[in-house]
């Protein structure tokens, strides 16, 4: 039978196996949000970097730049990591470079998997049925804030785990924990979230209409995979 | 207003200012119930130690020499971190040096707090009396095993932030999702631990009997706290 784990921080990664399983890297305030809106909505393809320097090079060979650093868009990019942003009509088949404080950092940290993909709120269903339908052990890795837990991750990890589990099975502390805070806060999301450190540090930051929109399950039907360095359409 | 704050694992404490703080070490199946326990009936100190060799070498200096490894007591060595075998009258007096896969290296990582004491279930209330008495910040850093999550210990650190919340604030997405797993497994807290990984490990080894003990709160009025590298009653 198949496993599903999670990983609550990219610094736990090196305490899970992730060979020949399917990493879901999550980041929902709002990398991995804004990567699945992307996509959905016409990007041809999203580049996930480490750094703005990597970001600006890439955008010298075509790419549009998207840069993040503690929640604000990066002076001289015209993108950061705003979801809402990434639905313009503008960018529809466009490249796009990205660079964020911590959901690219834990793509490149997840690269050992047989696979990347990347989960949100706004593509559950359809992560889960994508997990569901290939043939592989799932590692769900959070990417938390600035390495430490954060509770938006844990709970989409924790709808996952709920999910998959009449079919996948766990020994993971991890997973039980997150589906138990998943089934005890899902019928108010964005109430949990008003919570979180997180959202008083978004909150600050004008971007509330963002984490709304980020805490909105199923709105997407499309699932992100990496395939040579950057993420298309499954 | 004094705050409190969840680290759920060794390798998140660089995500933590413990400076001025006092750190809660936990590592409730065993190593903290054990020491707790030893304090309670008697133990004079006991001594944290990384290895098994600087463990021998305080044997060969009059100390009665504890280690574990993987939830068994290490060859040659009298006591493991059984906190049933804690009680014997036989360490009444006694110094002990102790060594276990997670907990000591633990309080090891956390030597940057003002001061560091150890909680366990077994001592629950005197660990909240003590905080809530003295007038610092509070970190409390869970063993978790072999560095990653793990639920015994995130449901511990979850009592004490639900006993410790009217008084201190918190802006932790730790301590706030380790106080609702609290809440939600807190009627039946051996039930909880029975769904497990550590469980399951610790049940093979036929001890049982050890965590159904360090499932029990508030058996002992003990505080355990580090004084020139050795715990004592506080």
């Amino acid at each position: 039978m198949r496993t599903v784990e999670v990983c609550l921080s990219p610094k736990l990664v090196p305490c899970f196996d992730l060979v020949g399983k399917t990493a879901v890297v999550i980041d929902v305030l709002r990398a991995t949000s804004a990567m699945v809106t992307g996509l959905a909505h016409g990007v041809a393809a999203i580049r996930p970097v480490s750094t703005i320097e990597e970001c600006s090079t890439w955008v010298s060979q075509g790419y549009v730049g998207a840069a993040e650093r503690h929640g604000q868009v990066v002076e001289g990019f015209p993108f950061g990591n705003s979801p809402l942003a990434f639905q313009q009509a503008a960018l529809k088949g466009q490249k796009v470079a990205l660079t964020t404080t911590n959901g690219t950092k834990t793509i490149e940290l997840s690269r050992a998997a047989a696979e990347v993909i990347v989960g949100a709120f706004v593509n559950l269903a359809a992560v889960v049925d994508y997990l569901k339908a290939n043939d592989r052990s799932v590692v769900l890795v959070c990417a938390g804030w600035q390495d430490n837990f954060n509770l938006e991750d844990t709970l989409f990890a924790g709808a996952v785990v709920h999910a998959l589990k009449p079919i996948f099975k766990t020994n993971c502390d991890a997973a039980l924990a997150s589906e138990a805070l998943y089934l005890q806060f899902k019928d108010d999301l964005f109430g949990a979230i008003q919570q979180s450190s997180h959202y008083h540090r978004l909150a600050k930051l004008g971007i509330e209409e963002d984490i709304r929109f980020c805490m909105q399950p199923n709105k997407y039907d499309v699932v992100p995979v990496m395939q040579e360095q950057e993420l298309v359409p499954a």
